[in-house]
């Protein structure tokens, strides 16, 4: 077992598997009362990374989101996820980068690296370039007790276009994309939609069940947590599902309390 | 044709098609005697900019290199390219993005958006959720006369894990990617490596030849500019070559010189 997934067993075993997402929507701030600038951003995560501390164990910022404000929306991503990370939460920054050589090895120095100002614990990423091409941000990764999320299955209906398509075994490229994750013996995960059916994407729950499974699309997205042990029926034990938007829209008042429902819905998950 | 179609036309027959990479690389600023830093990623982007204009016509930072300077890194890169913007050259950023619904709407806000901090003139994109997922970064880069080079096919022997799978009619799934762009109507292009077998890789170049298509892996990555004609023949009037390392590595009193001569190279390719 790599240091990422142990880290990640302690955390899951500690606070559960729920991860909150950083999503500071336009839509969202509005709803919150906040300016659609880097401060607002800024306040919306610092307020979610404090109502999470002490009720689950992971988050994950959507830097898309904070891109939209250009370097001020990443000096106020810098901060929370500092603040994310000294609460004791385990980070999973949703970048979903990909490229080759040099630039992707940047990338794992970026997101990957300690005493990066923007070091996280995980990112996400995308192999269209092949898994290979993540070689250099994965051996990074586990050089530092960090972990990688590449894209395997996801929930939008466009998907199918790539992600069903079949290697030369007959296999689907989404399920070769956990095979290579299985590989990597813990550093990485893999990324599969709350709402995918994993049958019509070739996923085997018996082969997902051995990575971590980022699952994002709980909630405001369309998939019921209560869903998810059919949806994963075989692999639930795996999963780290995710919810943003259906917690964020609760308000600033109302987000700890659903956080606490949204973590005590999984605690009822059979396991 | 679309307004970004006509644009670029007017570049490549003004300056020709040469697009010159800003790659702050760690070893690039190590030669040029600059810090590893955000004001050596600065200094380095803006001195290539000033090299660039008036001798070609496109440049393309590549933002993990920027990225690895946290907020430091995006405010360099903020200046680099309004000062790229201001010297009248088209700013592709190479940030190859992907994602789905309103996450990847914010890239389109934060790269395609008049006014945004981060404001450039195209953006490269992955589109393993499916072309169908950058549908709204398409839709915005056509509202603002931008562009969106997808990835097709790319030069790293990895690739072939995806790019060479094949849809229900036979097609490659990197040939189907350049069909989707054709279909955008000059608004996405495609970018496709520079040593890449188009036969292998199952992309006529009758097809390909519909659509711009950037080309990095030029120089110091493998293929030499003078290979291009044989490469790309029967598209090569549709290639915007990238060089990057291979006139960066000219040093900061090089660099000129190094620019000209690759332009000069492209512009005796047989139109």
């Amino acid at each position: 077992m790599t240091a990422f997934a142990a880290r990640l067993a302690g955390v899951v075993s500690a606070r559960g598997p729920l991860c909150v997402g950083i999503d500071p929507h336009a839509s969202i701030l509005a709803e919150w009362g906040l300016s659609d600038e880097a401060s607002g951003v800024r306040e919306l995560g610092l307020r979610v990374v404090d109502a999470a501390a002490g009720r689950i164990g992971i988050v994950k910022p959507q830097i898309a989101f904070f891109e939209r404000h250009g370097a001020a929306g990443y000096a106020a991503l810098e901060e929370v996820i500092a603040a994310a990370r000294e609460a004791g939460l385990l980070v999973i920054a949703d970048v979903k980068r990909g490229d080759v050589g040099s630039t992707v090895d940047a990338y794992g120095e970026a997101w990957l690296t300690p005493g990066s100002p923007l070091e996280a614990d995980a990112m996400t990423a995308v192999a269209y370039q092949g898994f290979g091409s993540l070689d250099g941000v994965i051996a990074r990764a586990s050089e530092h007790g960090k972990g990688v999320f590449v894209l395997a299955a996801t929930s939008n209906p466009e998907s199918a276009e790539v992600q069903t398509l079949r290697v030369e075994d007959g296999t689907t490229i989404a399920r070769r994309m956990v095979e290579r994750a299985i590989a990597t013996d813990g550093t990485a995960g893999v990324v599969v939609g709350a709402t995918v059916d994993l049958a019509a994407v070739g996923i085997d729950p018996a082969v997902l069940a051995r990575v971590p499974v980022l699952a994002p699309g709980f909630g405001a997205q369309g998939a019921q947590l209560s869903a998810a042990p059919e949806t994963f029926r075989g692999a639930l034990g795996a999963i780290l599902p995710n919810v943003s938007r259906s917690v964020l829209g609760a308000g600033p008042d109302g987000l700890g309390a659903a956080i606490d429902a949204a973590a005590r819905e999984v605690a009822s998950w059979p396991r």
